[in-house]
């Protein structure tokens, strides 16, 4: 199944730098042009995904995830 | 009450490009160096941070609301 | 851009029976083998997508964002 | 305390079929009529509400988490 | 159908002191012990729990989604 | 970087009484006002903060993430 696109406004493409793997979930250091964008999934899935560092993947959030923070 | 440092390790610095206003949310794009990035917040934030286009904020979201897609 | 997967392990398919459109948000309900799964997008995702009602997609989230309740 | 409904309106009743058990955060697989729905919650949590394989329990999501994928 | 338990841990009983209606989405504020816990949930959740000004509510959260910020 | 204020409403004051630290994310028992709330983070932000029992913190969420429920 080929997912067209998604809703999520909010996506950074990159390459995965570090997989921190824990036994349930895992922490996934991904290299965007905004520099990292670090992501919990389960370590499940990275197994299913086929993970690893040097995958292409885009990191992606929905908007209603972000909060805004005043300078 | 000023914060020192928020536990939220994804923070993309910008400054806000528009605010579309509704009743009880408001999205809010802000320019940041990783491209738009684009948040939902109650407008009644909107109003009580005094935000505006152009004024210089922080979009930041917590690890585990990321997401991640293979490509 | 085509994506191969996503590391949401939660995604229910379906086609829309009703879109509740907002000023900033709006309310997708997606008619599933599981019964009605609904959904909460900007209006500016709807409209990026084409979604309108009959459309197919796949109503999907996050395993952290599931709670559990006991009978 | 009994509670008479909550607001969330995507609920899954089944049963759990899995339990994979973390340090902090456990992975609870839930069979229901749509298939298996996963859910990440503490540890703590598990042991307090008694959960273990076969407890008939609702797996349950806020609207705003739900995303779209066209296809 | 009587929920015995939610695995939230974080759950702040009160009664609703205001609700500000949206055509989507509405704004719910529960004066709790705590101060003010401010919820958004879907119109159609307010009207089919029947909440308005003084209904007793649990306001609740899953633990991943709060952040910490060090003063 | 000092931040002025954040969008969140739900804004708890309290001091860490509990730290259960995993592999990869992190509980925190914040005692407050409101009784203990419940943060899980990733332990790397438990260091880059250099949290500890005792410490002085502000536990807080987004409006969208808190649900509802009727007694």
């Amino acid at each position: 199944m080929t997912i067209q696109a998604i809703n999520v406004r909010n996506q950074f493409k990159g390459h995965i730098r570090e997989i921190l793997r824990g036994d349930v979930l895992s922490e996934i250091d991904v290299q965007t042009a905004a520099g990292i964008v670090t992501s919990v999934i389960t370590t499940r899935s990275v197994d299913e995904l086929g993970l690893r560092v040097g995958s292409e993947v885009i990191a992606f959030v929905k908007s209603t995830e972000v909060s805004i923070a005043k300078l």
